[in-house]
């Protein structure tokens, strides 16, 4: 298919990577800074421009890959009423493109993608939403030449998924840098962590998260939590996180 | 070496079979449940027993290795003034061991051990502590037996270690359950989010975790924010969550 990128980020990045790695042409890539939108369409063999009259209408699909806030303008200023636009947004709905085209969907891979790491496109989902049968097919289609798990998701059920994806990927990424953090006041260094990390990843790979949980919480073991709580009495920020998510957990495994 | 354990659950269970395989003897498994000990020592080829009288003085390491809770009660009935006893437990001091014998250490594995899945140990490192350098040295040969990385840490510096990986394993596995029931609350499954659980802790391996941050919260994407908040209006206790830990992501970026 030929497709033109809306965005120069990390997702347009890595997406349009991946797309013509599957023998997909990029026909352009736009972005609001005319020097990011060259360096990406450089690395793409695209065109890069900067003006929404310089998009041409030679693409299949456009795909808009650009921060939730700016998804809106976009959609104003996109020039081309019967051409297939899809956003790559978990949070936001498909509506916020009904001003645009008639022909519109959302095209939505589950990853945290960062642009000094390669990724494995084949194993990332993609959520599919599409405003009727015949876009769904289309879209269904693209997300299968890259991808081995495409499903069709409402924009509630996807937005479930980002708000899940926040807390297993971006919210365990912080607290993988707050242990970075605690290490560092010691004068340790962070490798200490890293197999521990793995491991716990690794374990749910098989398990469901709650068969597999450890620590002193699950235990519901006071001393060592008074030991920690009395470890951060000068970090009031991070006392509060551990007593927080410590409780969490006691709820959880108390119920269950 | 020849090695007595003091407890029988999972700790004591992969450190015994770890050891074993390296080519040191158990000697006996110590539990106050008689079956307890002998399910263990069975496949130790160890003796079991659930007395401190039936203790053999046969042992070069008594390893206790029961909750931080229970360590006390051990040091106080342990019969031996004159052989080396350490415990495992990364928040508790070397202190506890004091009345118990003049030999003492610690050794503390930092991983996250479930009976159900086998552990390579090669690359966990061990932690120990010791009350002097004979006893050091004793420690250091048997950690490295199994691993290939041992330090040796006073208290302090193993608490640091112990609530760093509390974030960074215990509580990473907590938000991989808070994230698996949001996806079944909406009828989802949690294999959906395993290839990127994966790749967020295989970023680490190679980069420090505030390199690899995304996400709304690092973003400071108030408009994603807020739909998630809303998201989460009929469960207050993971509202609280959210919103803490994007506020300290917020915090930590904005101070970088």
């Amino acid at each position: 298919m030929k497709i033109t990128l809306l965005g120069s980020g990390n997702v347009a990045t890595h997406l349009g990577k991946a797309l013509q790695e599957k023998g997909h042409t990029i026909v352009q890539v736009w972005s609001r800074s005319i020097e990011n939108a060259i360096e990406l369409a450089t690395q793409l063999l695209a065109e890069g421009v900067n003006t929404f009259e310089a998009i041409l209408p030679d693409a299949d699909v456009y795909i808009i890959a650009v921060s939730d806030t700016a998804i809106g303008d976009i959609a104003k200023a996109f020039p081309f009423r019967d051409k297939l636009l899809v956003h790559t947004s978990g949070t936001t709905g498909l509506e916020v493109l009904e001003s645009a085209s008639e022909r519109i969907g959302v095209f939505y891979p589950l990853q945290t993608f960062s642009k000094q790491r390669p990724l494995n496109f084949k194993i990332i989902p993609i959520a599919i939403e599409a405003r009727d049968i015949q876009i769904e097919n289309v879209l269904r289609d693209l997300a299968s030449s890259i991808s081995e798990t495409t499903v069709v998701f409402d924009s509630q059920k996807r937005k479930a998924l980002h708000v899940a994806a926040v807390f297993a990927c971006n919210f365990s990424n912080h607290l993988y840098s707050i242990a970075d953090g605690i290490l560092k006041d010691s004068g340790l260094d962070f490798s200490l962590l890293r197999p521990l990390i793995e491991e716990t990843a690794s374990k749910v790979q098989s398990f469901f998260p709650h068969e597999v949980q450890t620590g002193p919480a699950v235990r519901n073991d006071q001393m060592t939590i008074n030991k920690h709580v009395e470890f951060f009495k000068e970090r009031p920020e991070l006392e509060e996180i551990y007593r927080l998510i410590s409780q969490n957990i006691i709820n959880f495994y108390q119920k269950a």
